[in-house]
């Protein structure tokens, strides 16, 4: 399914890229003739990569739609577990979201693998106090959420709950420094998304009660009208 | 349409507000009665006055548009200059572009008009280059587009372009200080979003020529379905 | 002491401004002779404005110490409030903060006295949840003290405490809409220097016990030397 | 040097970390007895790593000097290579910095090695156009420098030069997807601490001809005195 090591690392030379639109072009010559072929990693492939890479880690929807449940019910008339499940779906639908699913349970993986070198592998393995990168990546989701997802987000690392609380004193059981992060990041993310659209159905004078679920849940494929 | 200076002097003793959702419960006493009045303006009336705002200084759709269409055209096979206007329409319907740009062209006008207190009137005035505070109020809404977004207004701010370069450098004709950074971060903000469907595109095998521009403007509004 | 309103106005046609550096020159034409003459405000007075502004609002330096004290003592030994009030004083040094602190209490006291355009004046004066534009003022400085600062920040945002609980619940007294997050941002950068300081102690096998306070605080002006 | 891979995995289960400061107490029964060990990666050796990592991947200070010596003299009147190479220096000496470069450097090598999971390696490998997560990184380091700091990266990143251009271009020689970014993070970081040195020489009348390079540069260890 995926490019053949070997063969990746010679067809490289041959491969040259769009920065701007990722597109990657591998020439490959063969008798003589040029053929222009187009390599991509697909956008389904990458969603469905996220979300086995959680549920690998011990996360389930279902764990990060419980701290969004707790967060918002308060503020929230109608507000159901099913309403905060989808919005935390979509939220995985979300490129920024995903890339840095992949890349924080990445690290984590290859540390408790001790794969990292060293000044990094001690340093993420301990969970070092000062380090920074798994907020910093964390943020990068958090931000496209708004200023309420990144104050929930600072509220969450700090008091941390539910699955976060699990994961953060799983002492000895493996490295979870990325994981806490990312789980905060994504609960915060579903949270504004719910808050902002709390805001819409008061306008219509509204509440959750009057709105299915899936209303907050991953769009249906539609490429010809508007996202 | 509202609420009186002096009215609402009075009555913000008796109101109450919730953090969370925005909602402000005004308690007004008659007759020994208690009545709850929901006091709030609505996204219709905050989407019309950003419009306004830019129109009466001097921004038009079309000119951030054009930026846009400058920045996407080599990278988006069939682009036209209606995708980008509707890209830009788009932007401007997201809460924290709307806010950032009243706060910004407000401060910008109330400089012109010598109001504010000093050092900040002089600070503002003269667009002074360590400011940074017309940068972090752009910055907050290119955040949520994500890093390209961001990139792309990084760049914008530093080569400035069209209209951006215009009113960089309109001397004497008035105060600019918040404008062009809120211009690049539209701008910035739509170019992103133009990148981000291209991708969609090429995985259905399409460009740009095959979808209406509209496809890219604001949804209309359906509250049932899916946002 | 600062410049004039009315020469403000005539003079600004004819002065220049680099954005990199913020120089501006204003060409007065005198006899027929020109004259560069450089006008700009000076850090001493935008660091003197910024006190005067938070006390004018009824925040002192010791208030905002108190939060930091209350946030770090649990983890550094020895550290006592005057390491904290000097952090505080330090934080208050740098640029971004000052400047927006000085946009923010702008904004807050343009709003009480009823000044700003609608919908702007209402959306400020009742403290809209969803505004937004006040945390990212708030992030603009917590941001330049890395991530630890943003996650005490958002925290700070959520669980109110001391001074900042008092401005968000003094009802009818004014608006706080900017400050309160504002002084989160601080006590957060204040927070942030001491957790990063207490690491160096540690590394040398000592605690905030073995140093004098003003070590955290301003340093002393020194142009000649290491900033 | 460095902690056993195998007694790494066995200690860890005795292991408990405190996550403000980061210590992380080993709890070592021998005999029957109780005792504590502090065990933590020293600043030094982080800042060594990084400077190791930056030279095995190809980039010098020199390198990431030039970029800053071209963006800068315009504006800095007096300013020499060696003023950018010390500002270059003292920008190393950040953690989060530090962090950063370790972290990204790592991934590219990976990559590189062929050693991250699909579609993690496919995605880093290829550089995809909209993967976000090197920018994200490098703004980790960007923001602490303030708004001057991340509108010059922003530039950078789409106007690529010098070293930058090289790593970009360099295609079959090796995976630099995060390395670029980094490079021009810490470029960026230089020359805004320039531009608010500049500013502070102005005010004194002087300009970077009146100041040895080395105060640019990081400042001598000097734990009782201001930092
Ligand atoms: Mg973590
Ligand atoms: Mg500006
Ligand atoms: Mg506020
Ligand atoms: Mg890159």
């Amino acid at each position: 399914m995926y490019q053949n090591c070997i063969i990746s690392v010679l067809l490289r030379v041959l491969c040259s890229k769009d920065r701007n639109t990722g597109r990657i072009f591998i020439v490959i010559k063969r008798n003589g003739a040029q053929k222009m072929v187009k390599k991509r990693i697909s956008s389904e492939e990458v969603a469905k990569a996220t979300k086995e890479a959680l549920e690998r880690r011990g996360v389930t929807i279902e764990d990060i739609a419980a701290i969004v449940y707790d967060m918002q019910l308060p503020y929230n008339e109608g507000l159901t577990i099913e309403h905060c499940t989808n919005s935390v779906e979509r939220v995985l639908r979300k490129r920024e979201v995903q890339h840095s699913v992949l890349v924080g349970i990445e690290l984590d993986e290859l540390a408790e693998k001790n794969l990292l070198s060293q000044p990094l592998q001690s340093i993420i393995e301990s969970d070092e106090g000062l380090f920074g990168v798994d907020e910093t990546l964390a943020l990068g989701s958090v931000m496209t959420y708004g200023s309420i997802a990144l104050t929930t987000y600072g509220h969450l690392d700090k008091n941390k709950v539910g699955i976060i609380k699990k994961l953060d004193t799983k002492i000895g059981n493996g490295v979870h420094t990325f994981l806490d992060d990312l789980v905060g990041s994504i609960a915060a993310c579903a949270a504004s998304r719910i808050a902002h659209r709390m805001r819409d159905l008061e306008e219509e004078g509204e509440t959750f009660a009057d709105i299915p679920p899936t209303v907050l849940g991953p769009k249906p494929k539609q490429k010809k009208e508007n996202e």
